[in-house]
């Protein structure tokens, strides 16, 4: 990038409750007929999309002005409430396409965990809460669960550069998951 | 960086009233003698420094794990309210070191404005205010400005190599001032 192609200051908006960045330059949703092969229970899962409709279990806003090198971008991540069986709603995960890349998070409403893992094996999380940032670091893949009974909003800031890589976690999923036992969430290996 | 080197994970709290973050790695303050040069009326500033026992006009916490390109590193930045005659508090301003990296700002209390420019003379300002991501583009030189009568308080984001350059600017300082007139903040050319 050159001096004369830099995109503009600007202040962008967004609704600490529901997420929402009106002047979002990328938005989807991620239904659950889109997760299928990521929870434990695919037959909750089924039973879910079609009593309801296939709802959405999260959705995502972004701001980005360039692709170029160095530069930033961030946007919204809103994961719905609910489970499917006993596992809570969550993201399909990621590694970063450039390894070394990192990422932070800042909870602006709900309440929820990442879950953390790296190629060699190692396993960690840590809590998404108003209040926090929750800082993603270089070479850790990362999921992130919604915990509580309202929708979890985050903000999330990265390098553009960085990129996704959702095919390394596909096949075995992560290591992890978040259940439901006895109306607490809690992490366990994956059976 | 290598795998085995990458930090771990971690969910660092802030204050969003006053800025502090108890974990941070760093910490500095900016009394009103450490900014001399800077503002447009130097006998009100040495008159302040000497009635108010040099006060701090501003001060930085950071949160950062490593000095490897692709790591991001994030930190608040609390600006006191007051002015120097008429010339509201503001930080020292600065180019990223290296010029193509970028960085978000995000206002966590009180309000301000950031004062942008760019080395072909282009300038530009962008509010600070909750509910806002401010974003500071590649090549853009940038200096924040306290305008309300609370903390201004922001969370800041930004590529660890970006690295500062404070040097720049420093001579002539930024081309626009923000300045009380009739109770209210004023954006004006540098006299």
């Amino acid at each position: 990038m050159k001096v004369s192609d830099s995109p503009f200051p600007s202040s962008i908006s967004f609704v600490a409750e529901t997420g929402v960045i009106p002047e979002a330059t990328a938005h989807y949703q991620k239904r659950l007929s889109d997760l299928r092969g990521l929870f434990l229970d695919p037959v909750a899962l089924e039973q879910r999309i079609q009593d309801e409709n296939d709802p959405v279990c999260y959705e995502n806003y972004a701001f980005n002005n360039s692709q170029a090198d160095g530069d930033v971008f961030f946007g919204t991540t809103i994961i719905y409430p609910g489970k499917v069986g006993i596992e809570y709603h969550l993201t399909r995960g990621h590694y970063h396409r450039k390894r070394d890349h990192a990422e932070t998070y800042q909870a602006l409403s709900g309440r929820g965990l990442v879950l953390f893992e790296r190629e060699d094996g190692t396993t960690c999380t840590a809590e998404l809460a108003p209040g926090k940032v929750t800082y993603v670091p270089p070479f850790w893949a990362h999921r992130s669960v919604n915990t509580g009974p309202v929708p979890l909003v985050f903000l999330w800031t990265c390098p553009v550069e960085a990129g996704h890589d959702y095919e390394a976690l596909r096949g075995r999923g992560m290591r992890q998951v978040v259940v439901e036992r006895g109306g607490c969430p809690c992490i366990e290996g994956r059976p």
